[in-house]
């Protein structure tokens, strides 16, 4: 790992690389290391996994010191590149950039920022008011958090949600190419049809002028060589870790609770051994050799 | 839930009890939902397991303020008792009392300590060294904990570690005498043992004195009526919904990274509404009906 | 201290006595003992101070967590009541309701929320924009905190930032209506005029609608008697003790670096065991003889 | 400062100059801003200031992650180096290495690590034990630390008790020497002497093998001309800061309370304007000009 670039640079490359790539998401430093050695290159800091997780509401209601702490719990259990679903900023630009320089503390590779209000809302939720950011506000935050960054590396995605509020084709390239032109190291072009007609339409009409991410989870039906030939730089799976987290979950503990015994439950679950694992409890074995005073 | 008892009051009902009673784990907010909605009256916060999900070694590499932070979720997303697995109190007798106090104000019902040093090693880990504390500087310790107790209903359980540390009966007789006058509610008798033999000598010899809590991780094949007829108090299923998330989070990770696509997991997951409805979504959109302005 | 109203009553108390009362401003755990000890029956957690003692501004730069775990610590070193200066809510009504949960176990009596949009801006501050609330936004704010509350002793003080605005009287005083019909315990009139007549008109139109709290920074040379015929129910002094913090600090650090010794300083300044007597350390003390084992 | 060191190498540079080096006690953003605008070249992260200002007791009673925060916040406000009293880093080896570890993210320089056990007893507390660590355990504490740090110049200063715990000079060398082979960048050497005994036969002894730290708040009187004789490095003005503000607190507080009025206390204090002035408020006003849309 030594000779491995830093995490900022990894994601980078994979943003701007012409191959196809995929941030899996993750919600606590057990998924993310799981996500690592599962083979992908990148780990997608999901909000909406993050607040269902910790027991609250996708409306951060966790503060961003709160969320940031998860992340830094992440980053330490990791060595690829962390994209953070970074909600509005938590506030303004100057939240946005303060967001910035804790994340780049915490060895988190970039942050995705979209163009709602604070608090925000989940943009799968049915019937509910999706309120856009002001184009020229949500750039000016762009900017700051560009101007922050220490590290040249870190990247700074534009999360548009043109789309998901209801607006046509010329709204979502309005604005991502006025928040590419902020600065924006990719747009994320969000969308919640069932089939991938918006990606569809915004690529042709964007002509690759930066690169541009996608989250499926709507329209997954559709085979990712279509993605390939659309020429999208990175697909986000976004919260199918804590999915099946809670569907395991669910069905672990109602068989533990009808049968009031492990039996059932016992050789279909991680080892604790697996779990020591992947605490990596053996380097602590190791360490406690090599630090602690021999017992005499 | 307006006649429901406090919840520690509900879970000092669990432990003297006639009844044999179950403690299910959880490890976040998320898990401990889970557990409430499939029927359990009662959560374990394993320390195993949150800190496995948090990333880092069951050590005490998280802070106990990190710790807390888990509990307060957990306690936020339930109206069921939790039972902390407090490992040792995170120092002495000041660091413990201090631990009982910031869960009282979480709404955390009881805390089960145990007879180790600061910082802990996992009581499942072979090849370990497994000091016992001081009885009575552990007692000191119950001790000062009850008293500092603020709702006579709050629990603490003292955790006898002295047949994992590989004494012998006459070893655990003595220290769960000397941490039930210390004031405990209940002990709970560790074994890691595959067969139920050390639980079994020590309820022979205890005569019931105080309650009696178990934890069968290893040996988890004894029927639980076995439990029963030993005159058990309450069992802890101990790390299985943690263990269960990894076994699915790996597998479901795996997929996706192989196929490239979410088609082959998106039908074996919770949905995304499952999401909202476990975040009690419903819940929010009401409140924006009757708290803010309407559209105009 | 057994027979002491809880926190909440006691402020409760002050807000709706007969008598003027005074809240001074504490930052942290230390100064809000020091202020208990003075005397004074409560406690103004000042935005301002808490932001600048932390080394941030009074823009929301702390995240509201931060923010809470200052108020715990202020909370659990005093026993008179609290009342934190809560900016915004930090955020809509549901981030204000989640505050007044979060508040109340942490043992703190009251909340004062301002009309202004988050993230704030101090409204001391010379050139800035300071945009109001929504009257209607910020009213069903203050009707979610109240129906939050589970103490119903807890209160909720509306600051009004009309005058701070630039708005006149009229202004100032329908929204002080709407806030008290939305169940506010009292309202803050904040005025940044070197005389009291923003206060005098309010006060005069008002006609003791409910207690009304003022801020008395700038106008500090009216005597306290004018408030008090005018019928105030209470005088926050705001921010002095981390002002004076600040110029002996300064004055302290710059001794010590100029004489490159403590001798000029050691006299003028609070002993060592001062600190400890303020940290209680004769209570560990005698814990530690009642809880630790003898030496042998 | 595009020109300056990095601020461990600050630090390195301080604790291995030929010169009599200081470092000035500061508990917050703020003081430690005070720190830096006064001319010091360094900052001692006091855990007996930290503590009390807290609102707590210098007994490990804030986690080391609250600690953690405390330090965050003062690194992020200045731009010279902070060497953090660790006390006996939090636990084991393995605590005091993540600790090196965090600090390294938050950029703080250096931290001092003590010879006692956890949790710690303030060492100018009359009457108490200072149990000492077990030399080799402490070493391989230091070993541990030395071998975590990323950056090279990140500094780990050992400092000895042996003298607090009442033993002879031979057990101050013993132990300076065994941490100094361990790797520790320098000894603190600590006593309570009103004199500078102590430290005089120490460095007679010493004879310069690596850069020695003292902490003059019992033998202030001794000129610090003595010190740069005895070839001392650095110079800790430990807690003055804190207690600057506890007598000025205390002034003030008594004053209001006294006088029910601000006017003896307004012209003795920092202004508001200077507390926006250290806030850097100037920059956000600044930053809001260059990011914010223009009010239309
Ligand atoms: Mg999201
Ligand atoms: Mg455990
Ligand atoms: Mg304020
Ligand atoms: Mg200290």
């Amino acid at each position: 790992s030594a000779s491995k670039p830093k995490k900022t640079t990894q994601l980078k490359q994979m943003l701007t690389s012409n191959n196809l790539e995929f941030l899996m998401e993750a919600h606590n430093g057990l998924s993310a290391k799981i996500v690592e050695e599962a083979g992908f290159k990148g780990i997608w800091g999901s909000g909406l996994s993050i607040s269902a997780s910790l027991g609250v509401r996708d409306s951060n209601e966790a503060s961003y010191t709160q969320v940031l702490e998860v992340l830094e719990y992440m980053s330490d259990a990791t060595t690829i590149p962390i994209l953070l679903d970074g909600d509005t900023g938590y506030g303004n630009f100057n939240n946005a950039r303060r967001l910035v320089t804790k994340l780049e503390q915490r060895g988190v590779a970039g942050v995705c920022m979209e163009d709602k209000t604070f608090p925000k809302t989940n943009s799968l939720l049915d019937g509910r008011a999706q309120p856009l950011a002001d184009i020229e506000e949500f750039s000016g935050k762009i900017r700051a958090c560009k101007d922050t960054q220490k590290d040249a590396d870190f990247c700074v995605v534009a999360r548009v949600e043109a789309f998901i509020a209801g607006w046509p084709l010329e709204e979502a390239l309005r604005r991502a190419e006025a928040y590419h032109k902020a600065g924006a190291d990719a747009v994320l072009i969000h969308s919640k049809k069932k089939d991938p007609s918006d990606i569809e339409a915004f690529m042709k009409a964007w002509n690759n002028r930066a690169p541009v991410v996608i989250v499926p989870t709507n329209y997954y039906t559709t085979p990712t060589d279509r993605f390939r030939e659309l020429g999208i730089s990175t697909i986000i799976w976004a919260n199918h870790n804590m999915r099946t987290a809670i569907s395991s979950m669910q069905a672990t503990t109602k068989q533990i609770f009808q049968d009031q015994s492990l039996k059932n439950v016992e050789t279909k679950i991680a080892t604790v051994k697996e779990v020591f694992r992947l605490q990596n409890d053996q380097e602590l074995t190791k360490a406690e050799d090599k630090y602690l005073p021999k017992e005499k």
